[in-house]
Formats: C-alpha cells, structure tokens, sequence
C-alpha cells in the first residue's frame, strides 16, 4: 500500500519524499529561504601582507621620470636576464617527444625526481629519487610541508623579516605564526636567543630561509649549526626554504648536509636558480637519516599531494636534461651578475646620509635601513617609498610588507643603467627630505 | 643594572633570556624533550579511495595473456589519441618567445583569461576575461571553488557514483560529503527528490559533473533546468565540473546559460578535450548574472588564488593560440573515436550473460552493471575485477572506487583491437563463472 500521492505529500499534509522505499519527511523550516554565499572563513583568512600594503599605497609615479621598479622578485622582467638556451631546449624535447601530455605521479615522474635527487644529493645528506616529492612551483612545495607537519593550534617560527608567504598560508589554515629576529647589524643572522624563547610545545616546525628574501644574507656552516641544535634540543623540525641555494657569493652549505638527527623538508625549485619563475616547477627534499619522519610524513605528504596533483607535465619531462645540460657559466654569470649590482647599490646607498643598506651575500635582494629620525616628512617606510615614487618615480618595497618597519627592499635583478640612475634618485630623493641632528633637540641623552 | 650572567641564568636561578632589554622566561617544561613527529589531521584525512582500493587488490596479470588496462582516465597512455600539432606548436611557440618565463598573475594572465572567456562566452551566459580564473588543471579550479565557498562543518552533495575528488577534497577540510543518487535506469539522470532531500541549512555548494566520470552519461537540456530548479528554490549555488564539456556525442548546454539566478562556478581545463592531463591547465569560469556572489566570492578566489599561484606560465602563454587554432576535426576525431568504441563495447557486453552495460553519450567511459547474484564465486564488484586480472589479464575498476557497488568503469580511449580483445575477454569470463537462476532456490518469490 502507497500512502503517498504523485506528488510525494504524504495523506497527513506534511510532506515526504519516497527513496527507495523510504520514506522522508523533508525539512523545509530548516532550508534557506533567500541567496546567501559568503567566502569561508579560510578565503577571509588569506592574507596578503604585500598586495595589502602596495594595494593601499598611492603610486603615481612623477611624470617627467620614467618608472623604475626595484619592487618585483621576479627576475626575468627586465629581459636582462634570460635563462639558458639548454633550458629552453629541453623543454621543446620534452613536447616533440609527446611522452610527457599524460598524468604524471601526483609526486612526480620517478626519472624527474631520481634526476633531483642525483642534483642535490651529497655524502653527508644522501637523496634517492623517493626522497625528492615535484610541486607546483615552491609555493606548493612549502604548502605541503606545513601542512604535513602543522595543525590548527600549533605554531610554527617564521624568519622576521621574511617572506610573506609562510603566514599567508598558516593564517589561512588555523596556524599561529610566532616571528623570529634577524639581527641587520650581524649580517641578519638568527637572534637564537629569541628564537629558542619562542619554541613551546605546539611548535611543529621551524622554517629558516637561507639564503633570505628579502635580505639577500647568507648563513654561514657555523650560524647554521647553531641553529640546527636549538631545533635539535627543543625536537622541532625544520622547513628550510632553500629556493636561492647556490645563488651565493660565499660558501653556504644546505641546512641538511650539517645535521644527521634533525629531520628537514628542504624546499627548492627551478624558479630563481634557473630563471623561470612562472614554470611552476618546485620540490621538497626530504631528509631524515634518523628516521624521524618515518614512513609517516612520508605517506602524509603522498596524500597531501593528490589533492590537485603537481607540476606541469613538459616541465617535469624536462628536468632531468635542465638539471644536466645547462652550463655551469650560465649559474657563474647570473651570481656575477647578481654580484656587481649589489656592490654598485651598497656602495652608492652606503654614503647617502640617512640610509644604512645591509651588504648581502646572496639572493637577489638589499635592505636599506632608514633612518627615519631624520625623515621628519615621513610617518614610516609606506610612506617614504610611496613618495619616492611621486618624486622619483622609483619604487622599493617597504619592508612593512615582511613586518619589518623602516626599511625597505631593492630587487638587485635589474640592468645595471637602472640600478645606477636609480640610486641617484634615491640620493637625490634623501637629500632633499634629510634632516641633520638638530642642536635645539630636546633629547635628554644629550 | 644587568642581572643576567653570560649564558642568560638569572641570579635566582631561573631561565631567562634577554630579548631587545626585556626579560623573558624559558618555559622549558613545556618544550618537548623527545622526537614525536606526526602528519597533520588534515593529511591523515586527505583519502583517495582509488587508491585505497587499488591498493588493497592482488593485480596480478595471466601470464599468458598481455595485460590490457581499462582502469586510467588517461586518455594519452595508449598513444592512439595524440594531442594536435597546432597545440604542440603554440606551446613551442610560447617557449620561443621568452615573454612566458617570469610569474604570471595569480589567476592567469589576462589575454589567456580573455582567451577562454571569449572561447566560452555565450548570449545567454556571457563571460568577461574578469570571469575567469586560470588554476593548475581542473582539480585546482574544484579545490579552489569549494574552498572559497565552504566552511568546516558545511556540507556539499556530490553525485553517485562520482568523481572521488570532491570527496577527498571536502573530507580533509572537514567538510561534509552527502551523496546522490544518479539513477542508472534513466541513463544516470540524478534522482531529484533524493538530492532536494540532502539540502539542509549547512548545504553550501551542489557538484554537478556533466558530462559524468564515471558513467559517461550527459544530461539533457530539461534535466539540467530541473537540476537548478532544486538549486533555485533551496538557494544553493552550484559547482560545475565541465570538464568534459564538449566531449558529447548529443546536445548539451552548460549549466550557465539555462540560468540566469542560479550562481555557477563552472570547472574545465585542457585535460580531456585537447587530450593533455598532465599540463595542468584548469579555468573556473563564474557565472553570476544576478550578482549573488558579488566581489566578495570573487575576491575570496583571488586570495585563495595567491596561495600557490596557478598553472605554469609556458601553457598559459600558449593558451590563445591553442584555443584559436586546434582545428574542428580534431575535435570531431576525437568524439568520433570515443563514439564508435563505447559502442562497440556496449554491444559486445549488452549481449554477456550477467553484465548490464549503460550506453553512455559523452566524455570517455562507460559503466558496467554486474549481477551479482549469478557470480556466486565473487564476494562484490572489487573480487570480480580482482579476478578478471588474475584470470584473464583485463583491469577494469571496480565502481565501488565510486562509492557504488555492483558495477565496474571501462575507459573506452583504448584502441579499437585492444576494446575488441578486452571485451572478448570478459565474455569468456563472465561465461566461466555465470550461474543461471536456479530452480533450486529458496527464493520465496518463485
């Protein structure tokens, strides 16, 4: 016997509907009754300390300057830099072969990663191909590593200053950010002291970028090993962002190839290195001699990566002949670069009173301390540079954007005619606003 | 006055450390003392039932028999359906030029969006390269959609069976999956009364995916008009996985352009119609006529957006050429190919006794109907695929992988001899194991 009509109401007015046989009522009170879509909380929750800060800057740049921009991380805007033709070429073999238009591995073709891992592999941190895990670009690499390693609740200690990325992500994701000094008058080095003051028990992971964007500083194999035991003694493993690794003008050693115990996710990729930061090709390097991670970690960031799978097809089929056919003049002549414009930035800055520029080691960065006492025109370093835009028309990133205030960041990537023109209109610009310790000052240390 | 000896021990004892003339006391009792390092919740709870079931299968092939696989939505592992030379050439174009090297916008750049918003705009569903949002491949374009628009605690509907992603996705944000039922006897259209059963107040997004993985099924104008009705009156924006969009042997509007209420977050990409899945090229098309998402959705997809940046650049340069210039018998090629194979498999199995293929009409598989009540010697559709490996070295997945038991997918990309052989294979099979009704039964219903 059906007790339902054609129409699903049930004999007694309330209404059902028949599934499989079953009957249930529906719930329409608890329905919604008018459109409603709002962003979820983790689309809110994604932040963006450097679109925040320029989108709310006023850049109008001065008419009669052409604009120079010193503010972009991306290398190859200028066209000074290109990348190698062997890289090029691999990736037009990798689409006439039509080996590489299918899936790939959510963790990337074995051949790809075992090339890596034969790349990065030394005696002191081994890599075997199952090791090494492709992404889509850094960004993703440094995705799957907090997410492997963090939950909401925990925390995790973040270079200040220091790339924004890390707590865009962790912000969006329920995790605490706890920032961590860099000390510009010790080469931006560590404060180990209030790093390790930091450390508590919902700290999973310790990220160290090195070299450093923004600050172009390089660690040495003893600062390094410093920090490596403070990771060691409190048990928190370490992310080491090591995307700009061998572009240095100094000997720098992996984070990895210092430690046996402490278990490391080394984040890298082709982006910077090799020039093509759109490629979106990135990679985690797991090391774990001790055993820390385990299978586990592992396994976690396996499934981690199928959630949208990695990096583009071509470019992962060509990574073993990138890896192997570009020649070791095109990374010489990139550092050489990288190097003489640095030297020409530090030392036409280091004379313009009220600036202190930090001599970097590597990266593609400078920061320039401002001494903002005698800037009286200016509130802070959003505002200096918004009006070394409006005068100038030369814009710098304000070190804001990497929480750290009164100073800002030059992009050393530029051709050298920029570089120089650039710094004379900083000069210029700070000579016209500079105000020299006043005599009629009220400070009592006088 | 410093009371802090060299090594930061304060004279009463206690730990301390001295950060910027404060003191600071080490809670080291709250630190840990030993490695404990363990994979995130959302990491245990990222699952892909594929895998799980695949992997728990013994796969191992007759000896005597070339093992023919019929499991992979590839549609380039055979080598049968290459992509077009006018694809290949647009990206060795894009190489050439050297302008695709450096970081794209977060969402693409605006001539590829404008490329796929005049691709895919229509009177009735007009598109603006605003519209658009370039992901890396389709999977990122559903990460991105269901991230923007649920919450933990929220609950989506997926179709079933279905494609196991949203599941995978949704679970390890903590969101609720309830399914759908798709009624194989109406050619997969959904069963509407069960979905408007599953809408509740915490029902943040509808997926749709038209054409269907895994059944091959496309819906008709009508269907998809009663689908957003459902959407319409319960105030419930939809999710559109399109990427098969196209790939149809019948007509079939996208969801967009019946409606004009109804929001739509349409997903598609390269993967299927120009036969490239590994180059991870998606796009979320967003149709919003009435305004009902507003900025705030779209905004909160840009923010999501720069969490790892998108899709590499290479393809993205590429992206106007291949839209403009694959040729339309490429297109026709290929649905031509995937038409005249589903057909030779539906008519080769129609006829076995025990299986009950559902002809599809679109993308690239069709299900297959087992019953299990005249396969006494195979437990579910996970022992029967199992066996049809051991025994006559065909792999097919079992639909269990798409939560609906009793019935396995066939990919039909596969070579038309290879189809010929697999089916002839499973015939033999299905013969070596059918029990026809018995007299015998205890069935009180003879």
């Amino acid at each position: 016997i059906n007790f339902l009509n054609r129409n699903g109401v049930h004999g007694n007015g309330v209404h059902h509907v028949n599934i499989k046989g079953a009957l249930y009522p529906i719930k329409s009170k608890s329905r919604r009754q008018r459109w409603e879509v709002k962003p979820s909380e983790m689309a809110n929750n994604t932040l963006n300390p450097i679109r925040a800060i320029v989108d709310g800057m006023k850049l109008t740049p001065n008419p009669e300057k052409p604009m120079i921009a010193l503010s972009i991380g991306d290398p190859t805007v200028f066209g000074n830099l290109p990348t190698d033709g062997a890289v090029l070429q691999a990736m037009k073999d990798a689409i006439d072969s039509q080996k590489y238009n299918g899936y790939a591995p959510s963790v990337g073709y074995l051949q790809s990663r075992q090339a890596v891992a034969n790349f990065y592999s030394c005696p002191e941190a081994p890599l075997e191909a199952e090791d090494v895990i492709l992404t889509s670009g850094c960004s993703q690499a440094i995705d799957l590593a907090i997410s492997v390693l963090c939950n909401p609740g925990d925390n995790i200690l973040v270079p200040c200053p220091g790339f924004s990325l890390y707590k865009t992500l962790a912000v969006s994701m329920g995790i605490e950010v706890k920032l961590y000094n860099l000390l510009p008058e010790k080469s931006w080095e560590v404060d180990l002291q209030h790093m390790e003051s930091l450390i508590d028990e919902r700290t999973s992971c310790l990220i160290i970028t090195n070299p450093s964007n923004p600050c172009g500083s390089v660690f040495n194999k003893k600062h390094l090993q410093e920090i490596l035991k403070v990771a060691s003694r409190h048990c928190v493993p370490i992310l080491a962002d090591e995307i700009y690794s061998d572009m240095v003008r100094c000997s720098s050693p992996s984070m990895a190839s210092l430690s046996s115990d402490v278990p490391i996710l080394s984040c890298g990729g082709l982006a910077k290195r090799w020039l093509v930061p759109g490629w979106r090709m990135g990679w985690i390097l797991i090391h774990d001699r001790d055993d820390i991670f385990g299978t586990e970690i592992r396994q976690g960031l396996v499934k981690l990566s199928q959630r949208i799978l990695g990096a583009c097809s071509i470019v992962q089929g060509a990574l073993e002949q990138i890896l192997d056919s570009t020649p070791q003049s095109f990374y010489n002549n990139t550092i050489g670069f990288l190097k003489s414009n640095s030297e020409i930035c530090f030392s036409e800055l280091s004379s313009v009173p009220g600036l202190n520029p930090v001599m970097p080691s590597g990266a593609m960065y400078i920061m320039i301390g401002i001494d903002m006492d005698h800037f009286p025109d200016f509130k802070n370093d959003v505002d200096f540079t918004e009006r070394l835009v409006t005068e100038q028309s030369v814009f710098c990133l304000p070190a804001s954007a990497f929480e750290y205030p009164n100073f800002f960041r030059i992009v050393v990537t530029v051709p050298e005619e920029m570089m120089l023109e650039a710094c004379a209109r900083i000069r210029e610009f700070c000579q016209s606003h500079y105000r020299p310790p006043s005599r009629d000052s009220n400070d009592l240390d006088q």
